[in-house]
């Protein structure tokens, strides 16, 4: 007998997500939350936000499948049993957030809020100032797989890439840094701060005055740049907002908000300095996200062992 | 006894770069258009569109230098003489137009028009069709030193990549078409193209209503996207307009205009889905061309082979 699932998302159309994972995997019944929560033939649980509690009472529950890459929003919980969790870590996923973080990166080198506002105003300027991207430093903020991918991809263009990640990561041509102790020394040299950390008890907030401050560089771009496509629980927006207006920033790019989706009264919207998208940076093709996970219950049910499994106490 | 050089180039800083030159080589002594436009000291001429018929009466003119990868601005003087033309080739200029290339389709394939719309109306809402870079056909019309280079970097993002040449070219990953018998067969299977070819009596024109028309594929994107960054007198403006307005075209990025600067009244500057940049794609370090030239002087003289020259007959 297969273990069954449970489908517990919020803002996801439940109905048509339990009907993919049952034609990916028949000999399973998939039930909806809250359908279920105490049938102990459920093994598994796939999870985008659940409510508080929606696993605690699963008495046979072996995994928790998280619907995307970061697991912040399964720890949320405070009720989440202790069972190991399997986040999404996929190529297309990876790929998308590159595309992302490659285009916010060029757009800022390149002056790209400078030359719209030109063609608004019909005004025809080269600024002769234009670095070589060889001249700009992007220090990468975080050096799993996505801060590796964009590292190495921002490098083939010919970008000078750096990196900090919580333990020593070694990336070919990328100078790297590590805990705290290297965390002063690789913000100091950065122009285009890219931020893809996971959101954990540690790294909530880290985006604020004290980082901030710490990019000391006034390099060819004026102060630096900061793009945050991680999640929006990294960033202060006070000190964010604060430290563009004093010139302590040049700009930002944002896709992740403390809030979400951003209420019209922040003064995110209408800054000239921001480039605001709507959590659109890495979203996964949905379907690509079943087969993985059907595998995975398979490959575990076999006695294999599970993988992309998150450190329950690192929270990534 | 060396070389003299005459420098004769509009719109730069004449005596500056004289000096820059004179500083590289004090053996040689650089005289500026019009001076000494019948000394017979005089080898080199060093231009940047030159006046017509400026080099006309140099009597010992050997070599003609560039300040730029694109020549024909060399060949609009009909009284050039049939000396050798050496154009600019640095890793610097090929880079900063891979860059701009890069910027451009990742801004349309990312739809940052959009997003940039959504902004202003405080719109918050992802669009879920956004296509994977695999999905996207990216067509590099030309494939000279600057188109490889962009194609390879595109293909590195992951995007499907497809050139065409007027000479059969290959490059690793990427198909490839040429002549007039593959332009076709090109054309209509691209989302997003990119211009980057010198123009020439052969090419004058090409971005046309027949191009366009033959551009017949409906991809993740809708209709095609045209981005030039080669030289304004490759496309017929009224013709890119049209196609915009009909919608068989989505959208434009030009760098480069038939009349630059753009004149005020040109349509391109307020429409909606045109992206522009004045010229900027790929301005290289200025000071990064002195040391090739001079160097290149140098070896002519020790006997060795010039390179980067211009095929007379193609003008390129």
């Amino acid at each position: 007998m297969s273990g069954d699932i449970l489908f517990a998302a919020t803002g996801w159309d439940s109905e048509l997500w339990a009907r993919k994972f049952e034609t990916a995997a028949p000999q399973r019944k998939v039930h909806i939350y809250p359908e279920g929560i105490t049938d102990p033939r459920i093994n598994y649980a796939i999870v985008w936000k659940q409510a508080e509690g929606a696993l605690a009472e699963l008495p046979n529950l072996k995994v928790i499948f998280s619907l995307g890459a970061g697991v912040d929003h399964v720890f949320r919980d405070t009720k989440v049993p202790h069972v190991p969790v399997v986040r999404v870590v996929s190529n297309d996923l990876t790929n998308r957030m590159s595309e992302y973080v490659v285009w916010q990166v060029l757009d800022h080198h390149r002056m790209g809020m400078k030359y719209r506002t030109q063609q608004l105003s019909k005004t025809w300027a080269e600024d002769r100032a234009q670095p070589a991207a060889k001249d700009i430093t992007v220090g990468m903020l975080g050096l799993g797989v996505l801060g590796k991918d964009a590292a190495l991809k921002l490098k083939n263009l010919g970008f000078n890439v750096t990196g900090w990640s919580r333990s020593a990561h070694h990336i070919d041509g990328v100078l790297t840094f590590s805990g705290e102790a290297g965390l002063q020394d690789f913000l100091g040299g950065v122009d285009i701060l890219v931020c893809l950390l996971p959101l954990t008890p540690a790294t909530a907030n880290i985006i604020a005055a004290p980082l901030i401050n710490a990019m000391t560089k006034r390099g060819p771009l004026g102060a630096p740049v900061i793009i945050n496509a991680g999640r929006g629980g990294l960033q202060n927006e006070a000190d964010l907002l604060q430290a563009l207006d004093e010139g302590r920033l040049s700009a930002l790019s944002l896709d992740v908000f403390q809030q979400e989706p951003l209420p019209a009264t922040s003064p995110f919207w209408t800054h000239p300095k921001v480039t605001l998208t709507p959590h659109c940076a890495a979203a996964s093709d949905p379907n690509a996200l079943v087969e993985p996970i059907i595998r995975q219950m398979a490959a575990f049910e076999r006695g294999a062992a599970l993988t992309n499994v998150v450190d329950l106490k690192l929270q990534y």
